[in-house]
This record gives C-alpha cells, structure tokens and sequence, in this order.
C-alpha cells in the first residue's frame, strides 16, 4: 500500500487508489533551481482531468496522486536567474510544467504541441524523475517559462481556472480566428470549458448560440453568460432553424452526440473545434466535402497565448463564474462535477482551508 | 421513353438510363448572349462523375444526360460584351458554368462554394430552365467568366483533366499551405486526382509518400510519378514507419478505409484533406485533441484559382498521365475507370472522333 504520507514540507491532498477519494498527504517539491519561481499557492480549480485521473479513468494513474493544474499563488522564492517575476507577484500555473525547449513547436511558444511531450502538472514523470504533483497542494516550484503574472486586479481565485479551461478554448478561437466581430459561433456544452467559450465569444462581438441537452440550461445561458440564443440540441426544429448559418463551432462536450447534424449547421468553409471528449466521431465525407468544412482537435494553449488570454480577459473584463470551495469539500466537488452540477467552476481555496 | 434525339446542331453522346449507356444525341444549346463564348470542343476528360450521373448513382440524373466537366476547346464565338477571349483562343471549362455572381464566396473568386449553389456543367437547370450538357459534345456555350485561357503552348488535350481533378487537388493544396518546400505529404490513393497530387507536390517540392491498397501502383508511383515513398497502405509495419512524420494528407480514395491509421501518421497541427468519397469518416476525438490535427474537405476550386493553376501546371511543366480514346470507346472507358483500369485519366478526342 502507498504511504501515507512522506517526508517533506508541502501539504497536499491525495488519492492513494482508483477509488480516486482524497485526503491529506505531504511530500517534498524539488529544490529551487536557478531558472525556477516558487510559489505559495492560493487558489486551484478543480477541472475534469482531476477526475479522469484520480480515478484512473486512463489506466495511467501514479499514487499517491495530486492532482489540479489551474493554479494561482504568490512568488516566495526566485532562482538566480529569474528575470520575469519578482517576490509577491501574483501568478499562475496550468497544465504543463515543462517541455523540451528546443522543438520546432517550443521554439514558436506552442510548449503545448511540444514533439518531445510537456511534462503536465500532475501525474508526469518530471526531469528528476520524480512525478510531478499538482495544485491542491502548499506550493510549488516550477521554471518561469511556465508561469504567468495574473494582470493586475484580477482575482487570483477567478485566474485560476483559466489556466486549462480559459486557454483551452481562447488558442483554437485566436487560431482559427474566431476573433471577427459580427461572425457566428456555436457552443455545444454549457460545462466549464463551454461557459467560456462564450465569454470569450461575446467579447470578441460575435452572435453565440449555445447548444445544450439540457433546458435548465435555457435561463442561465442567455440570461447570466450572455448568449444569444439558446438551442435545445435534441429539438430537430431548433436545429435546423440553424442550418448553414454558423461559421464556427467549439464542442465542449464530454457525451457521446451524432456530428453530422452540427456539420449541417455550419456555412461553407465553417469550422469546428473539439476541445472536449465526446463519443466517437462519425461523418460522412460528404458532410465536409461538399461545403468545404473543417473539423479540428485543440488541445490548451502555448506560453505566449496564456500570457495574451490572462491580459486579453483582464482587459476585457472577462470572468469564469466560479463556485469557492474549501479542500475539505474536494470529494463531495469532485462527485458533483460528474453529476454535471456545477456553475461552472469549482475554485480550492487554498490559502484559507489546507493546513 | 426519352426521344433518341431533338432538333438542334450539338451533336454528342448521351445516356438515356441508369445502365449508363452512351450513344449519339443531337440536342440545342442556347443562342449566345453578350457575356458568353461559345466553343467547339475539341477535347473532354472522363471524371468519375460521369459514371456516377451516368448511372444514376445518387438518384437525381435527369436523362438524356450528356456528361463530361473537362473541356478543352477552341472559341468560334464571342458575345459584345466578350473581353477576355477572341476567336482562336484555346479555351477550358471545368464543373460549373454559372454561379449567382454576388454572395460572399462569388465576390472572392470561390464561385465553386457559392451559397447559392453554382450551376454545374451537366445535368444542372441553367437560368434558362433547361437541363445543363456537358463536354461529350461537339460545343458549348459558356459565360466568359467561367472560361479559362490554356497557356500557350500547354496541349489541349492535357489541359482537359486540368480543369477537374488538377483543380480539385490544387486548390486545398494551396489553401492549407502544401506549398512548402521540404514539408511532407501523404496521397491516398492513385487515379485521376491521386497521380495529380504526386505531380503538384513535387512540383511544390515537397517529399511524396502514396499510400495505396495495390502493390502493383509501387513502380509506377515511384519510377513514373516521381513519388518519394510507396507504403502499401494494409502493410502495418509500413505504415507504421511513418508515424507522426507528415505534414499533409490528401485523400483522394472512393473506398472505404478506416481513418485512425492515416491520422496517427500526421505530425502535431498535421491536416488532411478529403477531396475523393472514402466510406464514412470514424475516429476517435483523441486522434484530433492531442495532436492539434485537422479533417477536412473540399470540392474543386474557384476561378481565379482555376486561373493560377492552369498557368503554374504549365510554368511548371505539370501534366497529368492521360489516355487518349474516341468518343466511340467511351463505354468500355467508364467501365474501365469503375475497374480502376486506367493510367490515370481517360480524355476522349472530341474533335477528330465525334460526327
């Protein structure tokens, strides 16, 4: 059986199995190296990779495991050679920790498509060997290429989430260039990736129409996030009130759906992004042959995008909706975000209930 | 039962029925209006398409149905308003002869994607509400803007297959940046369009892999295409050794093949494009999110791009492998290309077969 705990100065909280249930447990992070930040922690949101890997959904899972990776903290500590951050600045991590540094992707600051594979927050193999450990933890140490200043102003609690799911939906937004004031954009799933994504969508002025399984979902969409219109995506007559008439569309579901029925919504030459894990994909070519359509897999964002997304919803006053938990309430969050219940982002924190 | 034959001067073949068969048809074309050309054909290449309207294949063939979208020929004939012709130029006319002239994809030269539906060479209703004949005939009468000058010297009857299956690979070449030198690309598939894509990667210098289900392609693809590679596409350990190696993708396959296989061989941000009618498209999320990939298609190309291509195939000395045939040969040749029985396109002589 795992330890209990180990020797070491950082609090955490762990699973020990696939039971993927939680509690305390300390251990060591590395030593400060000369290129790294150290940051006492505040704030992390509790994002659905926490699940997936808690519970050994993948059968990858390396216990004792800590998970979370849309941190925010306070520098305590800088290396000999840190230039970017000072001690108090404000700052966060998110889902990788590392990379290779010297691939064509990294060379680019996309360290998330790095060929050699970033080292993830959690669950990794880190360069000493070691397996990294995430955010429902103390603090961490992490080289400042992979940590960010959280602007100015902006709440260390609201910045947290958007470290994975702010940015996984802003870099395929900016790379496909969803940007265009006045465009279309579809969101299918209303979860903490999808809520986003129309914050994100409203900003940059274009008519978003979120598409959900669920009519609870109705009243918050267009009412709390913004939305445009609202579509029941099992209501054939919703649908087809939409035929070829978006140009963009980010799925953020995590059930199985049929695409063919949003392909058809989509104009000539539309896209779709997935960025969430829903079932199996079937199309017939037909449906991207004929109205020269798109669809394409995003995953996170580089270096430079996150620094661009933390100013850009800084900016533009843009906030995830975030529900603040103590560490203690972590199972019982963890359970509801398989149920779905949550609006829309579970946020530890940290710096008041870990002890 | 359709007439054998209506009064008018165009002579050419046409089907009657879904067997597909062809035999001569004299039929009317339209007086020439102020915009037009009128051209005798004196070359046709024979595309898929004709065996699939031919046969009535997707159950929407309007018979007598006179087949045939790549046209080369000489123009007789110009109306008052006729700028970029005169009579004697060697002229050619691809998969559509009209488009509604103002939507957004007409208003940038992208006609083949008009929201309005361009009007196909043959088997389309023409504005003036008879059914559209294509180039199995002895002329035609097109309006300028779908009328494209072959460069000198550039062979008509070469320029025929130019006008569908080069565009249809030209154009997402272009659009998806395969003109890169040095990067690399993968073509599924060795007919009409899949031997067009070895000559233009090549000719954009890029490194060619074919990915074929016929051993017997290896020679030609390899000593008589100029490819790079041949990797017989059921071989795993073959394919295998390409994993994560391309940059692009076409598919020009009409069979079904799975799609898992041919993405795991795209490099991170890798793209496929799906320009043929493979079976239906299944693939797991995972295969797009964790690479950033692409799936996508597209459908011939738009006229300023037909325009280009035609003058880059000749600067670039670009021709596709034909097979010359008389027009009386044309129903063994369609029963041949369903065999996939030729090297790699039919183009039928028109001018010195068709009485």
């Amino acid at each position: 059986m795992a330890p209990e705990s180990v020797d070491g100065d950082c609090i955490g909280w762990a699973a020990r199995d696939a039971s993927g249930y939680l509690s305390p447990y300390t251990f060591s992070r590395r030593a400060l190296q000369d290129g790294d930040v150290s940051l006492r922690i505040t704030h992390c949101g509790v994002c659905y990779a926490d699940v997936i890997w808690t519970r050994n959904l993948l059968n990858n899972s390396n216990y004792p495991l800590v998970p979370g990776h849309e941190i925010s903290g306070v520098v305590t500590e800088i290396g000999a050679d840190v230039t970017h951050f000072k001690i108090g600045d404000i700052v966060g991590v998110g889902t990788y920790v590392n990379s290779c540094r010297t691939c064509e992707y990294c060379n680019v600051h996309k360290e998330n498509i790095c060929v050699n594979g970033e080292t993830y927050t959690f669950n990794a193999v880190d360069t000493d060997g070691t397996i990294t450990k995430g955010g429902y933890s103390s603090y961490i140490v992490v080289h400042q290429r992979y940590c960010f200043k959280i602007p100015d102003g902006y709440p260390p609690e609201m910045a947290a989430p958007l470290l994975c799911a702010g940015i996984t939906v802003y870099t395929p937004m900016k790379r496909h260039k969803m940007n265009q004031p006045g465009k279309s954009l579809g969101v299918i799933g209303l979860g903490g990736l999808g809520h986003m994504a129309v914050k994100y969508g409203k900003a940059f002025g274009l008519k978003v129409i979120v598409f959900s399984t669920s009519i609870y979902k109705k009243e918050e969409a267009l009412e709390i996030l913004g939305a445009d219109e609202f579509v029941l995506s099992s209501d054939q007559q919703q649908m087809q009130a939409f035929s070829n008439s978006l140009d963009f569309i980010i799925d953020t579901s995590s059930g199985p759906h049929p695409f063919e029925p949003y392909m058809s919504l989509l104009k000539t030459e539309g896209i779709l992004v997935l960025v969430g894990f829903p079932g199996e994909i079937r199309l017939s070519p037909a449906s991207l042959i004929l109205g020269s359509k798109t669809i394409c897999g995003s995953i996170t964002g580089g270096t430079e995008d996150i620094k661009e997304m933390l100013e850009y919803s800084a900016a533009n006053k843009v906030y995830p909706n975030i529900e603040v938990i103590p560490i203690t309430y972590i199972n019982d969050a963890l359970e509801r975000l398989v149920q779905r219940d949550v609006k829309y982002r579970f946020v530890i924190d940290i710096q008041n209930s870990l002890r």
